[in-house]
């Protein structure tokens, strides 16, 4: 027996718990002790369809379900921070904050280009606060004039961040030991080939969205620094939960085989 | 709880039962009896990484582990039938058919576009005929000078075979009552658009393949007639199992909402 069948837990989730708001499917997660490392510990969550597509129309609302969602919120309260690409908050109005306004919000990180301003106004609710994370003597970043927003000016190269300084200095400065990032395709992307990334959390919605839209992870590195090698990378399975017809996928990377950053 | 929740069964299945070859994934499978419709049964069986990917350089072997090739043969096994597009077996050597040379084989069936003739050296192993399907006066059909390959011309349009034609056809002439489609992922969307498709089982390899690659089914209709609207589609896990930190889903495809064909 291999050490991934010995650690491969497959569980049906009493879906009745969840909706009594007992315990969601990532209710009783453990994630590792966050280390004395550079970095921080690093979680990508992804909702796909079972043709792998996590988006539709540009957008990833609406292919999970409320228990995905719920998920996704369990997620969040296990971290300090939720970052996304600028595109992917451009696509849509978001939500990267918990529930319950009263508890610990997460900070929000944004990533964007050189060129680059997400729209501000389509992230709704509550956060501990938006960083807007822009390549250093980016033009756009003197326009910002938002007392709610932060501007980090990140060293980077053809106008993109560089994602390992800028993980450095959520640990460093913003105390981010652990961060959740949830797209899009292409930072997931940039961060798994510059072995930052750590665990994928994925779930599969039952349905096939068959459209032209993209994959969880994305070649096309167009926001942020990033190698574009093809090199399969090997997963572990840690677990695999099912609950109305959805699959709740928790992976573990491994490092790549070349030497990290 | 919902219907979707009541069947889904998750099993960890007990690897050193495959590696014995006392039964396989797929070995204590049920499937429905034939009925007595016009067309046959129709399974769709696909392996993809944990980022959708169906290929790697055009190629699906290698994906899988041997588990995954195990069940796809435990899936053979079950059906009069196995069928591909032509541009699936351009793209490398295939074997159709079962290990056992003495058993039972299925009918190997290619579907080719009009002004293509798919290599039949890249089909090896054991076959009960390779039958090659093209559409209806397809000049090529002619050069097909080999004995143990039959030609079944089938009434199309531009240049591609009618699905729904030759699944009527596989029925009633070649006594075709399971039939199981192993991609490539246009022929698979072609299906699943014309609501030809009863169920699809996918592997999903714990991999990241990161390429700019197919997904299990594809926009394109190059080879088979096939509208290409993007409704999604909805679709009940029957099963889901794990092996070696493989997953062996099985769904069963929903009519579509729209009439049928």
């Amino acid at each position: 027996m291999t050490d991934d069948t010995r650690t491969t837990k497959l569980s049906l989730y009493p879906e009745h718990r969840a909706l009594a708001g007992e315990e969601g499917i990532y209710g009783d997660l453990k994630l590792p002790s966050p280390g004395s490392g550079r970095f921080p510990y690093v979680l990508v969550n992804m909702v796909s369809s079972v043709d792998g597509r996590s988006s539709v129309g540009g957008r990833a609302t609406g292919i999970g379900s409320r228990t995905d969602r719920e998920a996704m919120r369990a997620l969040r309260s296990r971290v300090d921070a939720v970052m996304i690409g600028s595109g992917t908050l451009r696509a849509e109005k978001l939500n990267l904050g918990l529930d319950d306004p009263g508890g610990r919000q997460p900070l929000a990180v944004v990533v964007a280009g050189a060129g680059d301003l997400p729209p501000r106004e389509h992230l709704v609710g509550e956060h501990r606060g938006l960083l807007l994370v822009v390549p250093e003597g980016s033009p756009r970043a003197r326009e910002v004039d938002d007392p709610a927003v932060s501007v980090l000016e990140t060293p980077g190269c053809s106008g993109r961040v560089d994602l390992g300084r800028l993980l450095g200095a959520l640990k460093t400065e913003y105390a981010v030991d652990r961060l959740l990032v949830e797209g899009g395709p292409t930072l997931n992307r940039s961060l798994i080939d510059e072995g930052l990334a750590h665990e994928l959390f994925l779930t599969v919605a039952p349905k096939l969205l068959l459209g032209r839209e993209a994959a969880i992870v994305s070649g096309a590195p167009n926001v942020v620094v990033g190698e574009t090698r093809a090199e399969p990378r090997d997963l572990t399975l840690l677990s695999a939960r099912a609950a109305g017809g959805e699959l709740f996928l928790r992976y573990r990377l491994r490092r790549p085989r070349g030497p990290g950053p």
